[in-house]
């Protein structure tokens, strides 16, 4: 029903592709047909879906970002990492992907992506599967 | 299959935890493996998920929110809500959640909320089940 | 399991209201309950739900994402579309929407719109029917 991977990150904000891994796990674990639901259990990283073709899309994502939201607030709380909860929400912690015939299928220039925004950590990532209906 | 439950929310801006509501829901429809899809049918609220354990971190939420979408807009929309609406889609209207052995196996850190942008009002979120996949 | 249906975008920038083809698709899969997964496979493109009786709300929420993220960045990426791709993160580009006797439930003012971040295209949205769990 579920398993998990880590994912060490090596920088404060960091996008990595996990499509490689995912879909490992989607073959180990010999599903059918359905979804698989990419989670991240953690509140200051997130999951998303988009273009990996070109390492610069993902360097521009994290650079909106962080222009969106500024590390430096003001914020309230005393950790100092308000900034990755707020983009860890903007980004969502998780993504819902079809799988048919035991493969995940995605856009053809889509990847999926863990998103580090208060690194480096060791984090893990949680696949869960979830049965197709009628 | 769905189970709903009420929010009294107090502001016209507000994050509550729901996560024992949607516990209980959980609890109460004795379900085993699979996922819950938390839902809101509202335009103008949210659903996230991110820390609770110090609530100045939901406070910096929903602060970056209305910094980046500022009440008064300019806005076309008549009813004077739009950065609700915007808000809204920022966060998303719901969220997908694992269950294992009948119990929402989400992070240590990790906290379910609802996001009132346009209160106070009563709000209905809907709990639906997801049968686990193989 | 999946059914897919086309969408012919005419602006650079258009939200568009889907709800009516996403309906006629579970119609004619005749699933009973569950959830279905409204899936963009496409990376400058996204999906969201949000209101749809008045047209201003999504001329603002499109105008809105255009403030936040503008299309002349800077940006890295050549094919200069990243604002594209950065929006379609932030509305995310799938939607999970519960299933009851046959059909969508969703809330009152709830519409689903796919937004179009890089048109004018001809897009595919592909619609996953997942089964209901106990």
């Amino acid at each position: 029903m579920m398993r998990t991977f880590k994912v060490e990150t090596e920088a404060q904000v960091q996008a990595i592709d996990i499509t490689g891994k995912v879909d490992s796990e989607v073959a180990a674990a010999g599903v059918g047909d359905g979804a698989i639901l990419v989670y991240c259990p953690h509140t200051t990283a997130g999951i998303y879906v988009n273009e990996g073709h070109d390492p610069d899309v993902a360097t521009d994502v994290m650079g909106a970002l962080e222009k969106l939201v500024p590390r430096n607030g003001p914020y309230r709380h005393a950790e100092g990492n308000s900034a990755a909860h707020i983009r860890s929400i903007l980004t969502g912690n998780g993504c819902l992907l079809p799988v048919l015939g035991g493969r995940t299928v995605i856009g053809t220039w889509q990847r999926i992506f863990f998103a580090e925004f208060d690194g480096p950590r060791t984090r893990t990532v949680q696949v869960h599967f979830l049965g197709g209906g009628r």
